[in-house]
């Protein structure tokens, strides 16, 4: 943790920043630079796109905290290859904000309540409110990664949004009797990988990187998401739900095959208690519980863990293309952080 | 009819560009132009954002129709001046796909269950997998105006989104014993003139046109877009059901004032069954029915339907800034279309 520390210290007052652009009221379109058009436009140039209730949802939103990974990954890039400040925290802005907004959705699918030891948006708005609410993180983010001005960033972050919300779609309507590892792989790539390569990748771009050097970010970012979403899952086991402010055994409950499910059923396979669980038999909380101990205990969590390492080394190699220096270092740094999280 | 005629026929083929374009499935991030990174992008480079469930619903939301105006009148600006087509083709496919993202979750939102004569999406899918394809259509609209390559347009498109989602939270959280004519403009701003204005100026934006003419090009749409939505809810008092595709009556039904009630209320303040109805009391389909003759009756959609036409001179008023040719001419009729349209 102490790396984690020293690794968060380098961009502490940036991802301040971050935060703050995050929270600001969207900037005014003003199309006509030189001001002639206020009268024209009577709507336009009154219609306050803020509204009291959005800002109350974005405070609250960004208030249950998050461990800022993803904007942090656009700072630590960006310093590498000198991007100009102001674009480079609009850019972290962005991706944070479409992760939030993703997770609003989410959690409204999913029905989940509680996220970060606060109740989710959908728990006390209508249904209708959320799925809005999460429209316009939307649009807000795209708006910032539009202040970059940089139309290949644009594209990144247009091509990701695709890729997660593909990603869902596929795992609602594609359920198959048995997973396997590439579909595995598949699907945490959509679910978070991607949005951490467009992190990376995206930083690079603002930097005008080499073709070579924009694919080494991406990989790193790719390989390090991997891993981050593996330890999610393997938290969903082995996590304390004190610390992770939700329930574990989330994914077993919701029927999700996930990299310690896996393991276990590759050595399993006929398993009655944990295929009855997965085929919507015992979903009562002891059967749950009962199903975590034991897979986590059969070792399923540490082989996880184990995979998590391995997608972590192939992001440290990654980096070699990258000028060494602190920043460089410190990207080094955050697998392991990734890795021996807590949260 | 037959001047809607004249002036579709102007764009009739790109239209059917356009019609290709947003059903064509998404571009590959290529973000390495020399190829040399596919085999360090495993997932990526493998990774189909399309779905055949995605690419079904895309077939069926756009085979239902819809009057296709904003992708026409972003054609026709562009040809005033003289846009690169295939960018032009781009961004009226963005702008119809945006417009179509939004009524896939407007209809999630009120459960309606028919558009255009056609169940909507909600009436069939999940409430859970209707967000994920709008969603996926917010990111695949974005993707299209990137395509245009100008961080410009790209900031008039995510503001429009901003605009759009904050006018229904407003709508959603302000409810007022009183609606006054001030609020119902700005309401049909954000939900119609915003999507208009926005067609209209960011063709203009490709184009390089002058701020003068960035304006005219925005009052034009914004006034256009006023006068089309308050055609729209007039012909939820007087249009025949069979031709819209819809039920009349649906805005009195979900207690929703628009121009005709307006009108009505400014003159009957106190009528009885109005109120009763606006108030949550009276919603059976009986006293719908009474209170849409009534209004229609009363004169208040020939009222709605003058004011409509005052948008329209307004919006041909804008015209003048441009240069004379056919297109004006078409942008011009278009606005006695948008008036006597009876769908």
């Amino acid at each position: 943790m102490n790396n984690a520390i020293a690794i968060l210290d380098l961009v502490q007052d940036e991802l301040e920043k971050v935060e703050a652009k995050m929270r600001e009221p969207p900037r005014p379109l003003n199309s006509s630079k030189d001001g002639d058009g206020a009268s024209a436009r009577p709507h336009d140039a009154r219609y306050d796109v803020s509204h009291p209730v959005l800002n109350q949802v974005i405070e609250r939103l960004l208030d249950s905290g998050g461990k800022r990974v993803r904007p942090a990954l656009t700072l630590l890039i960006s310093r590498v290859y000198a991007v100009e400040r102001e674009k480079a925290i609009a850019l972290a802005a962005a991706i944070e904000l479409l992760h939030t907004a993703t997770l609003v959705h989410d959690d409204l699918i999913d029905g989940a309540l509680l996220r970060r030891g606060q109740p989710t948006l959908n728990a006390t708005w209508s249904s209708g409110a959320t799925v809005l609410a999460g429209d316009y993180l939307f649009a807000r983010a795209a708006e910032l990664a539009a202040q970059t001005e940089h139309i290949q960033g644009m594209q990144v972050f247009a091509h990701t949004l695709m890729v997660i919300c593909s990603g869902e779609i596929r795992q609602m309507f594609d359920k198959r009797a048995h997973m396997d590892r590439q579909q595995y792989y598949e699907r945490i790539y959509a679910k978070t990988a991607a949005l951490f390569s467009a992190a990376t990748e995206a930083a690079g771009v603002l930097g005008d990187v080499s073709p070579a050097v924009q694919t080494a970010l991406r990989e790193y970012g790719e390989q390090l998401g991997m891993a981050f979403q593996i330890v999610d899952d393997v938290l969903d086991f082995a996590g304390d739900q004190q610390k992770l402010g939700k329930p574990v055994g989330n994914d077993l409950r919701a029927g999700l095959v996930t990299m310690p499910t896996l393991w276990f059923l590759e050595r399993h396979p006929d398993h009655k208690l944990v295929n009855n669980i997965l085929n919507d038999g015992h979903k009562d909380d002891a059967s749950i519980q009962t199903a975590v101990r034991l897979i986590r205990d059969s070792g399923a969590t540490k082989a996880a863990l184990e995979e998590a390492r391995q997608f972590i080394r192939r992001s440290q190699a990654a980096l070699e293309t990258l000028p060494p220096g602190q920043y460089r270092d410190a990207l080094w740094e955050l697998g392991d952080f990734v890795v021996d999280r807590q949260r």
